[in-house]
Order: structure tokens, then sequence, then C-alpha cells
């Protein structure tokens, strides 16, 4: 019998990617149990997923079996040994449950890469959105009132001005890119100072520092314990009064309270968010703020990014079932 | 007595260049003159603008003394041998008439270089939005619908797309830079091939081989005579099934009836405009597509192009006092 794998959150764009990968390897399934229950039901000697030993897993799947938390990856079977994650983003996954499960844990793979365009070209749109008023310029037209009443004054090319990344992976690093295009100054602050990146990339060394010099901040760091609420009151106050805070990544990574009262007191000209700490609900206030510039998370919701994403997670565990050592293992396992 | 400069349409940015440029040059007057027939009075002899040699001009004078067509241009006085237009886009001055008038005409320049980076910005922006339909997103988030319903098949990184400029002037080569760090690639269609632009911007011989080869085409020439109409029927269905137009050049260059037809059976998935025929009025079969981006006519509306421009203008016509030959001549006075 070939080893199985199943596909929890539908397939999208690269269905005859999946045959080839795995044709003659695994065989596929597609897991369509309603609930929790059911699902650990089915990896019983005999069960339609026994002899499971990778996971294809998006987001979408939480809402027939829930989060990949630590009840969810206590039940999965002993022979289960990847999940390959669609996303960049894994914190619906409990990496220390994996770590700590079984004789030699479950190994998760992201996708890295595979998101850096999609994201880091929503990122520049809100910058723009932001710097421009396009958002409320739009609204405005759309309103029939032509342009907005806010005065040019308020408003500011990109050239010259300073973009501040926060997190220099990936994404943050194609953003710098693009804004180098303007150009603008490029600074950033991560866990470590990269040594691969073009010399116009400035490193900083604390988060204050960063903050202190952006005229806008980008964040693209995780959502982990550690980075919960990092952009919080000390470093929003960090900025310069009339500033713009731009977040793609993950919403709990700002405090949203601190930054609301910002914008309140005029500390923060605007922001430009595509992801909330809540979603899909939003914190109501935002809209109060007609410059914001406000997306749904739609960072990666391009048929090329969601296919390239697809591709990727997918080969990750067909590279795992061919040579024992897939490819794109999150930080935390690489330790 | 020295000379005099007449302000029509006010200073915004630049009151602190304004002197020191004109500083023993110039007496520099601000027209107020309430309609046109008031202002061709002042330049008698003994009034107020009596003995001007240049003008300032912005386009928001019209809603006084109208735009500079053929009767105001002859009842200027044989003193004015330069109109200063802020602008790159001085389609609402008669040339002709100017470059008729009197024995050696009235030079008209224009801002060219200091609108490049207002404007290709907004077209980036624009571009972005229809491939991703961020516009359409960002409603349906502030309808507190979350995302749209439209498919992600639908929606396109930029990368490995081809984005055809017509017209490949300071504002088109702008932003074939923008687009070239995704990269997309670029082609262009102007009157003459340029020698002095990087190799990835392809030349195309004609309007109908650039449409047929663009996924996103986006105008960036003059309105004259010969350019009303230019993208009209003919050109857009030389266009894929499915492709984009973008304006941020002038409203008419486009047959807008043409267009919407597009958008109507489909051939055009999306149009990206901040230029419209009957500015400030909108079409509203436009609000129709709701994947459609829509901004007003903003392209330079930041502080920093509106400084750019006023300093630009001001400039030619301090270099044309103390030189007698001002810069930035408007193409038909080189000829």
């Amino acid at each position: 019998m070939l080893p199985r794998i199943l596909v929890c959150g539908n397939l999208r764009w690269a269905h005859d990617e999946l045959h080839a990968l795995f044709d003659g390897l695994a065989e596929v399934i597609i897991d369509d149990a309603p609930n929790r229950t059911d699902f650990f039901g089915r990896f019983h000697p005999g069960g339609q997923y026994e002899g499971t030993v990778g996971i294809y897993r998006r987001n979408i799947s939480a809402a027939r079996i829930g989060v990949f938390d630590a009840d969810l990856i206590a039940g999965l079977p002993p022979s289960l040994k990847w999940i390959a994650h669609n996303g960049a983003g894994y914190d619906l996954i409990d990496i220390q449950a994996c770590k700590a499960k079984g004789r030699s844990c479950i190994f998760v793979s992201n996708t890295p890469g595979a998101v850096d365009e999609g994201t880091a070209t929503t990122a520049l749109f809100l910058i723009i959105s932001c710097l421009r008023h396009f958002s409320f310029a739009e609204r405005s037209l759309r309103s029939l009132t032509w342009k907005t009443p806010i005065s040019a004054g308020a408003t500011h090319d990109l050239t010259g001005r300073t973009l501040g990344i926060l997190g220099l992976g990936g994404i943050g690093l194609y953003l710098a890119h693009l804004v180098h295009a303007f150009p603008m100054r490029v600074i950033y602050h991560s866990r470590n100072r990269r040594l691969d990146v073009p010399e116009w990339c400035e490193y900083v060394g604390s988060l204050e520092a960063l903050c202190e010099q952006a005229d806008v901040l980008s964040v693209h760091v995780p959502l982990r314990a550690e980075t919960v609420g990092l952009v919080g009151e000390k470093a929003i106050r960090a900025m310069k009064r009339g500033s713009i805070l731009v977040n793609t990544a993950r919403g709990k990574v700002v405090d949203e309270e601190a930054m609301i009262r910002a914008l309140e007191d005029g500390h923060l000209s605007s922001v430009g968010l595509a992801v909330f700490p809540n979603e899909p609900s939003i914190n109501p206030r935002l809209f109060e703020f007609p410059q914001n510039a406000l997306l749904p998370h739609v960072g990666t919701r391009t048929q090329d990014s969601e296919r390239r994403m697809e591709v990727r997670a997918l080969t990750n565990l067909r590279d795992f079932l061919t040579s024992g050592a897939g490819n794109d293992l999150v930080p935390e396992m690489r330790v």
C-alpha cells in the first residue's frame, strides 16, 4: 500500500502538479471530515486516512477541524511525519506540540518565497495609498465630490522618505527592492543583521531606533508569542509625529488600541492595514480616519501567488517522501 | 521700472523661492482679475499689469479668466514674451496662437520632470489596483463584507505580465523603472524610438502592435488634436481579452464610449483612471464595473510635486529674464 497524503483544505490551481508530483509515490486523499472528532476517527486502523504520512494544510481547514493546536497534534497518528503548510504565516500550527510529538517529532514546512511578491505588492499599495490619500480620494470620487477636502500639504511623494522595515525576510526584502525604484531610503531591523542584502538596505540596531527614523513603518515579522504587541505604545510613540504604520503581517503584532490612540491624537497620520487582530471582524474605529487604507487579508490572493504556494507546499511533501528530508522547514524546526 | 511677472493662479509652496528668484529682476504681481475683460484692461498703459513680460500660469486661473485660447492670447500686450505653465499638460493653452503672436511669438514652457514621480506613482497604484482588485476589496471591507466575491482566478501578480506604455516621456520612463522592479516586461510605443533608455524597455513600432502584446496599457501621451481618441475602438480591440487600460494623461486621449463597450462585453477586465473627458464630472457607467479603480485628477497632488512644479515654472521665467532664453519650451516651440 502506498503511503497516504492528506489534503486539508482544498487545492485550487495545482491539480495537474498534484498528480505529477505523487504519481507512484503516494495516494492523495482530500480531507472532508465535517469536524475534529470525525477527522480523528478516520486515522484508525482500516480508516480512510490510515497510513497518512503527510498533510497538506490550508488555514481554511480550520472551519471544519479547527486550528492545528496541541489537541489536534496529539490526535495525529505516529505515521504522520510532515505537515506542509500552505502560507508564510503558520501561527495556527502549534510548533512546540509538533516538536514534542512522538520519537522524532512532526516536521512543519511553510511556503517562504512564494508569498513575497503578493504581500510586498500589497504593502507597497498601502504605502502609496497612505502617503497620497488615494483611498480617501477614490471614496471622494465615488461619492461624486471629486477631490477630497484634504490639502495637498498632507500628502507626499515616496522619493526621499524613509521606509522602516520590521523583519527583513523574503517579503521585507522584496518590498525594499520595490521602493528602492523610487527611491525611498530603506532601513530595517531584524533579529539579525543580514549580510546578503544590498548596501542601501541599512541595518538599525533596535526597533526603537527604526521607529525614530522611519516616515513609514512596514511590519513583516511572523506572529509568535514574543511578537504579540511588538509594535506597541512605546514603538509607536518613538515614531515621528505624522508618520504612517503599514501592516500586512498579522494583526496581533500591532497593539491596536495603542495604534488607534495615536491616530486620534494625530501622532500617526494614517495606517495601511491588510490584517487585523480578530479577522474577519474589523474595529469600526478604524473607519473614523478617512485617510486610512484598509484591505481585507488578501496579500497573497492572486491566481499566480496561490498556485506558487500550492506547488511549493506539495513539493515539500514530495521531497520528504523521496528523500526523507523536505525543504522549507519553519525556523523553529531548524534549531 | 522693473519688468513685471504676473502670477495667474495662486502660488502654494514656493513663496520663498519667488522672492529669491526675482529679487532685483522683476516686480511680481499676483493676478486677481475677476474676469477676462477686467484682466485685459489691466494691461493698458498705466494699468496694474502694464509692462508684464512673463506670466506664471496654473489651470486654476481658468475659473476667472478662462483658458488661454486664441482670444486670450490675442488680448495679451506686445511686451508679453513668455508663459510659464505649471504642469506637464498644456492643452489649455493655444500653442499655435502663441506661435503666431507678434513679431517673435510668445514662448510657452511647461514643467517636465517635476511631475514624473507623482504621475507615474499614480499609474502604478492604478495598475496594482486593477490587477489585484484592491479598490473593489477595500470597498468590500468598508461595507463589512470582508473579502470580495470575485475569485482569485481573476486577479494577478505583476511579475511576468507585460506593461505597454503609450508615450515614453519622463512619466512613462519613470513608470517603466517602477514596474521593472517587480519585474514586469516593459514595451513602449512613441512617435520616435528612444536610444537613451535601458534595453529592457522594448520599442514597438505601432500602437496596434503595442496593444496586441500588452496585458496592461498605460497612456502617457499629451492631449493634442492628433491624440484625441487615439486609444479608440481599433486599439482597444487589438488588446487581449481580459486586459487592463490605465489612463493618467488626459481623458480625451481615450474614446470613453469604446472603452465602456469593451468593459461591458468583458474585452477589458477593468480600467484604472485618474483623468476623465469632462472633469470634474464622471460618466456614471464607470461605476458599474466594481473592479475599476477610479481616482480624481490627483496625479501630481502632493506637497513635494506641487512645490517642484512651482519652482520649475518660476525658474523658467527667471532664466528668460536673465538670459533671454528660458528652458522647458514645449515641443511645438522647439521645431
